[in-house]
């Protein structure tokens, strides 16, 4: 199955001029199917190949991968950066649209087409639950080992102009499926089909519940991640690998 | 080749339960490969067939249709409204990303990547001398026997905050190219190839200049048609005819 990592891989090993076998550490390890217009991640290169690539390698690296993978910049980090432990918080973005006067072709491919209206009053109402320090569990794939406790720093939804619901949530970092199956969830009750304080039921269960049904993929999209300053970089990421064991993404 | 109109025929035979062959007229007669967000089409059935299927018609057309085309709304119009010849003005836009740090994947299918950065201001200025009723032979594929002459009411460029430029065209109608040839000209002023006035003297030559380059057809979407007041549908709909002769689009 192609991957964007490796996509990106390939692509740095020709811009940099270099055989050896390039390994990218990314900030967000997305489900396959889930976009990403800011997605962050480094490598090191030693300092003699990338000061001879540096000045095209924007360019080039566009010029060689195909038109659904983009590099927005590219550039030299302190080396206590670390893409994926470094990080401070990821916002993801999930877009529902709910009525058929509001369908758009061209956006159907990051955007769920909902059979039924939604409420995202109901949605906010429920999702406020969430916020905080939580142990996420009962919206998590488990996986040996890892924590899923998180902390979530904001879940809402708004209707925009077009018609189109979108959900922004920011976390520390997110469990395998977690912002999906919240967002299921959520649509759960935004339509009807379960009241508001189900969802916060669910999460103090810390059981995977059966019920919450997984949104899919496609709508979903990693928008941002953010970073300390480079004095702290060190110490972030320090702390990210002690309280985690592997699991963040 | 498949066409958005047949596909929308087929779909509406099925939906109204008709074995006769049925013929849309539509406001936008786009170029292969154009997107439309606010299409309107029109169409004759007898009282009774309509009368059956309006309930459902909506709901039944979008689920016979292929995702890639959506009806947002159906219903019953004046006897003599006509898609085509009652509107006032058609609304286009094009979309331009003219930098590799906001070239989005997500929105390949609809914006043009152009490879040199572009000042929207010159472009306005070129776009200002074409404001007004012209004849734009000089931006159009000749039609025998069809007038080139169009009332153009607004062509501007604004950058957004993703740092997408995007050009707003509205005109009474539009000559087959007219819009992707104005926006391929405008680009060049943008682009520094070619200076303002270029666009004016063009313009003002009337014939077709073979350093226009028709801009691609993806980036250019039929966003929204003008109609009169129901009252006055009847005497919009002759005058259109009357001034032009087959042309409109």
């Amino acid at each position: 199955m192609r991957t964007v990592q490796e996509d990106v891989e390939i692509a740095l090993a020709r811009v940099l001029r270099t055989s050896e076998p390039l390994s990218l550490t990314v900030a967000g390890r997305t489900d396959a199917g889930v976009h990403a217009r800011g997605q962050v991640a480094h490598l090191d290169v030693p300092g003699h190949i990338w000061a001879a690539a540096a000045g095209a390698a924007l360019r080039r690296l566009n010029g060689v991968l195909a038109p659904d993978v983009r590099v927005h910049a590219i550039g030299q980090v302190p080396a206590e950066f670390d893409a994926r432990f470094s990080a401070l918080w990821r916002r993801y973005t999930y877009r529902v649209c709910d009525s058929q006067e509001h369908a758009d072709p061209l956006r159907r491919h990051d955007t769920l087409w909902h059979r039924w209206p939604v409420d995202a009053e109901l949605m906010n109402e429920a999702a406020a639950a969430c916020l905080g320090e939580h142990d996420f569990a009962a919206f998590c794939r488990r996986r040996e080992g890892a924590s899923t406790v998180r902390e979530l720093l904001r879940l809402d939804w708004q209707r925009d102009e077009a018609g189109v619901v979108t959900g922004t949530v920011v976390a520390d970092a997110f469990c395998h499926n977690m912002v999906r199956a919240l967002a299921g969830a959520l649509l759960a009750v935004g339509d009807g089909r379960k009241p508001a304080r189900w969802v916060a039921d669910v999460l103090a269960a810390r059981v995977r519940d059966p019920a919450v049904v997984v949104g899919p993929p496609h709508p979903l999209c990693l928008d941002q991640v953010g970073y300390p300053a480079d004095a702290d970089l060190a110490a972030r990421a320090l702390l990210t690998r002690r309280q985690r064991s592997g699991s963040g993404l």
